[in-house]
């Protein structure tokens, strides 16, 4: 069975080639494996059926011939496990892999999350300029780690992996903000990721779905 | 190997019990494995060797005869991999059990670190006031998915595995703010999972070294 995977029927231009179901749409170009779309809506997002298969409401969710899965992170372990592209076999290095998809999930994306709560829909009001500086500096702890750990290396393991995957498409977030000026090694670590000619075949395959379903 | 977990030496008594080592001295509980605690302070976290260990400079690490890892999350899924006590074996119910231990870290967690980091270290400042019923709204809205997900069952999935551990882990975080009595599944839920001889023995355990170390 085709991998089935449920994304957004339309988002407004700022927010296309950033749902998360591309990180879902990468892991599977870089498996080389075909995949089908299911496109919702916040209707169906809503609709008990949805929250069976995606407890939260949100996208992606995604099923197979094997598993109904839910949350980026595990399907996108869950790709790996099958394809040596995003992860060693041996079960060390795929625990490594592991670390670093939960590393980007828990230890970095919450603190960009809320600079980009901020930015995105709090910016002139007066409690976010307060808040905002913390905000900033608890994401900047984080981004002087990653540029320690990638100060010598092209990738956070010895080679590209779905950690990297992940870490990435976390610090995308971040790029029109200016931060990561200030962490080059990171910085080159997000431009090496976002070559890949997966990563861009997932941006694109993303977008036209907006594209193919646009509001009059 | 008898495997090694990194704990803090000492902290405050309002966050014993809390620390993240705990989650992965439960999980190894659960699986009946003893292990041994490296006691790190604050020079150690920021030190060289420590951060080519645990790179964010946080506890737990963790080390066994196969892997040196990092992330509590990452730690409990190698672990769970080890024992039908945390997880099934088959690789459709592990991935099930993966999606939660995800959910627990990055639907969840966010916003409940968001809600008592005001709570515990900003409840005074006028920005934060400001920003306390919008970060409550968030919360709010990921405890109500979960308390449709506990309405009719004792875990997240049909048995006690990694992702009701670490869900519980979290959830514990809020239990003193009173938010949880609106979500009578999700209460019930950290109660049944609070009961576990396990989850006691590993806070006896970590709250132990404390008293073991407090300062003079």
């Amino acid at each position: 069975m085709i991998p089935v995977i449920t994304a957004l029927r339309w988002v407004p231009p700022f927010a296309q080639g950033y749902v998360r179901d591309h990180r879902v749409r990468w892991a599977l170009e870089e498996t080389g494996r075909p995949y089908r779309v299911e496109l919702v809506d916040h209707a169906i997002l809503d609709s008990r059926d949805y929250r069976s298969w995606q407890p939260f409401g949100h996208v992606p969710a995604y099923r197979d011939g094997e598993v109904e899965l839910f949350e980026s992170g595990a399907i996108v372990l869950h790709i790996a496990r099958t394809s040596e592209m995003l992860a060693p076999v041996d079960p060390a290095g795929f625990a490594r892999v592991s670390a670093w998809v939960i590393a980007a999930l828990n230890s970095v994306e919450p603190f960009v999350r809320n600079v980009i709560a901020i930015d995105d829909f709090h910016a002139s009001e007066p409690w976010a300029q307060s808040y905002r500086p913390i905000a900033e500096a608890e994401l900047r702890r984080r981004l002087a780690a990653l540029q320690d750990r990638l100060a010598d290396r092209d990738f956070l393991e010895d080679r590209f992996s779905a950690g990297d995957l992940m870490m990435s498409t976390v610090l995308r977030d971040i790029e029109a903000s200016g931060l990561l000026r200030d962490y080059p090694a990171v910085s080159a670590f997000l431009t090496r990721c976002e070559s890949r000619l997966a990563f861009q075949r997932a941006i694109a395959a993303q977008i036209e779905d907006f594209r193919n379903n646009a509001p009059a």
